[in-house]
């Protein structure tokens, strides 16, 4: 019924559409039509009324619904299905078991807020409101240890995104961070299920700071993550970005299960902001590896160049970049 | 006398200018007219003439005229200072020796042909015309060890230029041939001369297929080496290319000199073809190198993995891109 209702309101856009039009249509009466609007002003919908025009649709709701991310979705099947939720402990997790349950590829699991979001290497991952909290569940035929590609795959859309959307100076730092100038702005987790040495489903989780506000950082992440809403001065449309997101995902999925993966890994290279830079890799144990960061394997590893010249693959680990 | 005559025609750009205007201007008679405009002739120019109207000039020289070349030339200093001949044994040579007379940085030579240009590690370097053949002496304040640098730097203005002036699929094979698609299309020769451990000066030959009929490639290069005529279907103004080149060129090197080789040769690793590409090394001695070119070190090293997952650093050799 909802749904029915805004499509009224988008088809005259911007106009009022007095009452009588709309109890008609939708077979409803003048206070049925005032709890369906009080409903949608409940998820953040604005409307002007007048005793004599009727209703207008003054301002969508800033949430991410299914409905509204539908709308403009130009994709096959990624985010064709959506589970909604205003907050899970996190996307991951709901995803896997949606996943567990038989959940399509391309189906997506979207949080307002995460009370448990996890990062790369078990750390917490701050999700607040104004965030995008997104996971993509992914059946690609491949073995576990091509998952990785994935990783790299996912941060080359989501960074396509930001540059084709804001023009931001987008960069990737390895393995996946999404960077606007030197500042975390997008954290990625992958996270794969195998079932005999064969991929079951991956669900990739991306989290993107987009209208979060940069105080609510603690004080250590100020010189090192950002958010949109901070770098642009001015807050984005989380539904459109949701929506070019998949669009540019999807494209790039596509590309990978074509075979065009070395295409994706010579787009991430451009887009590395590692690659050239005197990086630190903390690894397990406290361990600390330090180099100018080379290149890059096709399987996603990391060459450093030690200070005494020798090679060192870094398979995994947090990297740092440091001015030297 | 020349040049002066070519500006009057320059001004009346397309138009008639009687033997009149031009006789009084110059201060010379009817017959010295006709000399100065056969010889003009000679040199490539094209004239109409009408008893009534005058001269109108209506084709300029297609030679790499250094006046013509200086007419449009947005640099500081390079090309400022040409040495224009009709052929040389190698453009590499003249300016050598140029260079030990103490020719200024930025003096070009340029050679409408080579009898015997050379390429890198002693290979013949077919010079016909039509190409465009262009030293360039640099006295940049460096060890010899920094001296690939250079190479390096002048492969990204070659680019560059070639992606500016024409948008065509340019790529960078190491350590700096430029490719159309997978073809060669130039080629670059850097020889430096150090005393006391320091650069004297250093040679910047570069080599460009420009107008070059490909019938004339021995069969064994047709599918390796192209020209910009055969890639574009038309011929290209050679003069405004070797402007755009001059200014591109001057503005990497200012770049460099800046301390800026960190940013020119992440431009170099985007436009690379090498990085990602399973290649074959030919190195001295007959000896093969093959692996994925996975990386480039700050010093220009290539980086391979070997088919046996080891790292392999590659300083010189030549470079094969092998499609797997």
């Amino acid at each position: 019924m909802q749904e029915n209702l805004l499509e009224i309101f988008y088809k005259n856009e911007g106009k009022y559409v007095s009452s009588e039009e709309i109890t008609s249509t939708l077979d409803l009466n003048l206070e049925e039509l005032k709890d369906e609007i009080e409903e949608l002003e409940k998820e953040g919908y604005v409307f002007d009324f007048s005793t004599n025009l009727g209703y207008r649709l003054k301002e969508s709701s800033p949430k991410l619904l299914p409905y509204e991310i539908k709308r403009g979705l130009e994709t096959d099947y990624f985010g064709q299905e959506i589970h909604y939720y205003a907050e899970v402990d996190s996307t991951n997790n709901v995803a896997k078991k949606l996943a567990e349950q038989g959940a399509e590829e391309g189906s997506m699991v979207i949080a307002e807020t995460q009370s448990r979001g996890r990062g790369r290497r078990g750390k917490k991952w701050l999700s607040p409101e104004g965030g995008i909290w997104i996971t993509t569940i992914l059946r690609p035929h491949i073995s576990p240890a091509d998952a990785p590609k994935l990783t790299l795959m996912t941060g080359v859309a989501v960074a396509k995104t930001l540059i084709n959307e804001y023009g931001l100076d987008v960069g990737i730092k390895w393995p996946n961070d999404i960077l606007l100038g030197e500042k975390k702005v997008c954290g990625i987790l992958t996270e794969a299920n195998a079932k005999f040495n064969l991929v079951d489903y991956i669900v990739v989780g991306i989290g993107i700071d987009a209208n979060v506000d940069t105080d609510i950082f603690p004080s250590e992440l100020h010189y090192r993550a950002t958010s949109l809403k901070e770098e642009l001065g001015e807050e984005v449309d989380r539904v459109k970005l949701v929506q070019n997101l998949s669009k540019i995902f999807e494209e790039t999925y596509e590309q990978f299960k074509a075979g065009n993966f070395p295409d994706i890994l010579n787009d991430w290279r451009k887009l590395s902001k590692t690659i050239g830079s005197y990086v630190e890799v903390r690894k397990r144990m406290g361990r600390i590896v330090r180099g100018e960061a080379v290149g890059i394997t096709k399987n996603g590893t990391l060459i450093l160049e030690l200070d005494d010249k020798n090679l060192r693959k870094i398979v995994s680990g947090e990297c740092i970049h440091l001015n030297e």
